[in-house]
């Protein structure tokens, strides 16, 4: 180990004075409320009062005593930060089909970097050249239209932050007969939240003029599975995009280069990517993609369709498996929390196994269907414990327990599990997943 | 040219049609408010109506016939995309002191890629391993504290959406004697917007104890030239933060990786990056700095000194130079607008060199310190124009004019230029910097 200042003997303890002033174990504000310091002295290394400023100062690393390298065309990350990937797993026989999940316990704050956005294909991404992309408006319209790339910049556009999140998120995590030893990645990682940029959809369907009869819409991806959803044409008025920007950039190939549509808040495969067409029609399509997939079987073996938007939700992200506890003492509980209906309203966190609960800080901007970060002091007394989220909208919708939705919808369906996830935190402070 | 809909005969005209009821060229939310048509028929291309569903669908593009490329670990960006770059500069004689521009005009929204975040250097980017990483609170202290990465992790963080912008940004936009012909970026690239997370640094010297007698800190940077400034203490109580995350990821290595001080508002290098110690000081610590750089000679010889917030500033990205019009008709002027003094309460964009201005709309989320998002519709009648935009922000501080700040400051100062930018449309649709 390298000293970056010379002559000090630095600490090597991981542990933090327990020197909080509240009762309980949990401080919604603590740090931010409370007069003085907090994790008290000695944190890392306590410099004796001898030392002098020169001396910390007299030795200097490796990194300092040559210039570094210079500016550079288009950025990458510290080789250190490597480890930091979407998990990948692909459907077996195909090469194309599958999902990458966000690893959203190396993450902080709202915005997810567009290299780590979680990603589901039906038949993998197409390479398409954007100058020979067309996008079709037909069906029950007056004039059926096709644009091009550089005809939709023209277009008016609007910018939100909005997560999207596939109906099969959290499934592994609750959805089957023992808890899944897995991060907090690979059981919620097919959630991302990105600030996406493009035309208001209901623009382009004025243009193309809507037959008084038409219902819904159809939207087609140009991938080779031509991937196709049904979308009541009440969403498609509303708030749907046609999407061309994400965080800034275009979007990702991954994420539907050269455009997609994005309906905010709606299950994520109804934001077709690769958009090639959009029929007007006057009933859903009922496409291989609606009906053999992404609906509900209840226990009576009826089944939900069209159950678009994403319920309330939420899930800690740190500590969680993999980032363990080191000792008791004071750690920050950090958590993402988002519902589909709307902006999040509280969330409330429980170190105890769900007995007791306090209400957590939430990170502004708090936005309408987008992640929202919040976080929790917690004072850890190395105990095993349990530690869990509940997140409540402003719709009143709050985030259930999983015994809850087994009891009302059975373990047969594989969409749209949004049960309280719990980490169970062992005496040696590791993080696993658990029922409670 | 592949056509993607086969049998349909695609338009391919880039025109227009001029059917706009309002009286004006521009029109804050006329495609919103406006009921019917805006662009009118033949946008792209009209379809016959003969044309059947099933004809428009025979044809399928080359990227639709197989399976395409499977998920990934790190995702990258298409290489149609590959253009868009951050424009790179050095000094002469150096390998890492220099800058390098985000490509505004390829951007749309607020937050910016990491990956085209402006870069700037004074020693090059050093490569710090974060494990050995140390920082190191010190001076006017009750108690010298060493914090390692771990360590830091487990204080309290918060996040916020805030832009940085390089106090030397868009000097050569209008400090020169004429107009510098360069795109957007080149001319005020110098200025980008991320997710910052990190621990708010009052907790930070709170746990130190700072004396009271201290009314300054000094920051230093672990590159080799050990970049360092003075910042009042009042900025470092209030809202300066130890950012460790830049949109959701760990800080990049130009960015500062591990770890950077963040100053809300103000000019970037006080916002020092690589971050390795803070020494708490009575008085500024008059580094090289901020006595050979980043001071605003005036005509008569002083220099105003420690003028850290930015100014109220704007830029229209879209219609720019590189991005010609494509004949008379309607597009979107699309910009940026931001203020180190609080957050925008309106912009004002002049389509006829600053005879008359109407209102642009802003795009939520409009926040404090952060880039803001303007949007102004524009009916071109292909003659000549020059089209500016003026910020105001909720301190009432109005954008000046590039001769009114000359007036008040003269020409020798290379810092916080904040003049109106007016953008040269000829008739052939080609925009330049121009002085007006």
């Amino acid at each position: 180990m390298e000293s970056n200042f010379g002559g000090i003997v630095e600490s090597k303890s991981k542990r933090i004075e327990e020197s909080v002033a509240g009762n309980g174990l949990l401080h919604r504000r603590v740090f931010l409320t409370q007069a003085g310091s907090i994790f008290g002295v000695g944190t890392m290394g306590m410099l004796g009062s001898e030392t002098t400023n020169a001396q910390n100062m007299q030795g200097r690393p490796a990194w300092m005593q040559s210039p570094g390298k210079g500016v550079g065309a288009y950025g990458t990350r510290a080789r250190f930060e490597d480890h930091v990937q979407r998990t990948a797993g692909s459907a077996p026989g195909t090469t194309g089909a599958g999902a990458s999940r966000t690893p959203l316990q190396h993450l902080e704050g709202i915005i997810t970097p567009n290299s780590l956005h979680f990603e589901r294909h039906h038949s993998g991404i197409p390479e398409i050249d954007p100058n020979e992309h067309r996008f079709l408006i037909h069906g029950l319209v007056d004039r059926p239209l096709i644009f091009d790339m550089d005809m939709l910049s023209r277009y008016p556009m609007i910018s939100k932050i909005h997560f999207i999140e596939c109906s099969g998120n959290s499934r592994v995590s609750g959805l089957i007969d023992e808890p899944v030893d897995q991060d907090c990645g690979v059981l919620h990682g097919l959630v991302s939240c990105s600030e996406w940029t493009g035309i208001p959809l209901s623009i382009l369907l004025d243009e193309a003029g809507v037959d008084p009869s038409a219902r819904w819409i159809l939207a087609e991806g140009s991938d080779s599975a031509a991937m196709s959803r049904s979308v009541p044409m009440a969403k498609a008025m509303d708030d749907a995009i046609i999407a061309i920007y994400q965080n800034g950039e275009r979007l990702r190939p991954d994420n539907g280069y050269p455009m997609r549509l994005f309906l905010p808040g709606f299950e994520g495969n109804t934001s077709v990517k690769w958009l090639r067409r959009i029929k007007v029609t006057a009933e859903p399509t009922m496409t291989k993609d609606e009906t053999s997939k992404y609906t509900d079987l209840l226990d009576d073996g009826t089944s939900l369709m069209f159950t678009y938007p994403m319920a309330v939700k939420s899930v800690i992200t740190s500590p969680s498996p993999g980032l363990d506890l080191n000792g008791a003492g004071i750690y920050e509980i950090s958590g993402i929390a988002w519902s589909g209906g709307g902006h999040i309203s509280k969330v409330e966190v429980s170190a105890d196994g769900g007995l007791t609960w306090g209400e957590a800080a939430l990170s502004e901007p708090v936005l309408d269907r987008s992640l929202t970060r919040f976080r929790m002091a917690w004072r850890w007394n190395g105990a095993p414990a349990v530690i869990m989220s509940r997140a409540i909208d402003n719709t009143g919708a709050i985030q259930p327990t999983r015994d809850s939705i087994i009891a009302e919808k059975g373990m047969k369906f594989a969409y749209h599990y949004n049960g309280i996830q719990s980490w169970a935190i062992d005496a040696e402070g590791r993080a696993v997943n658990t029922y409670v």
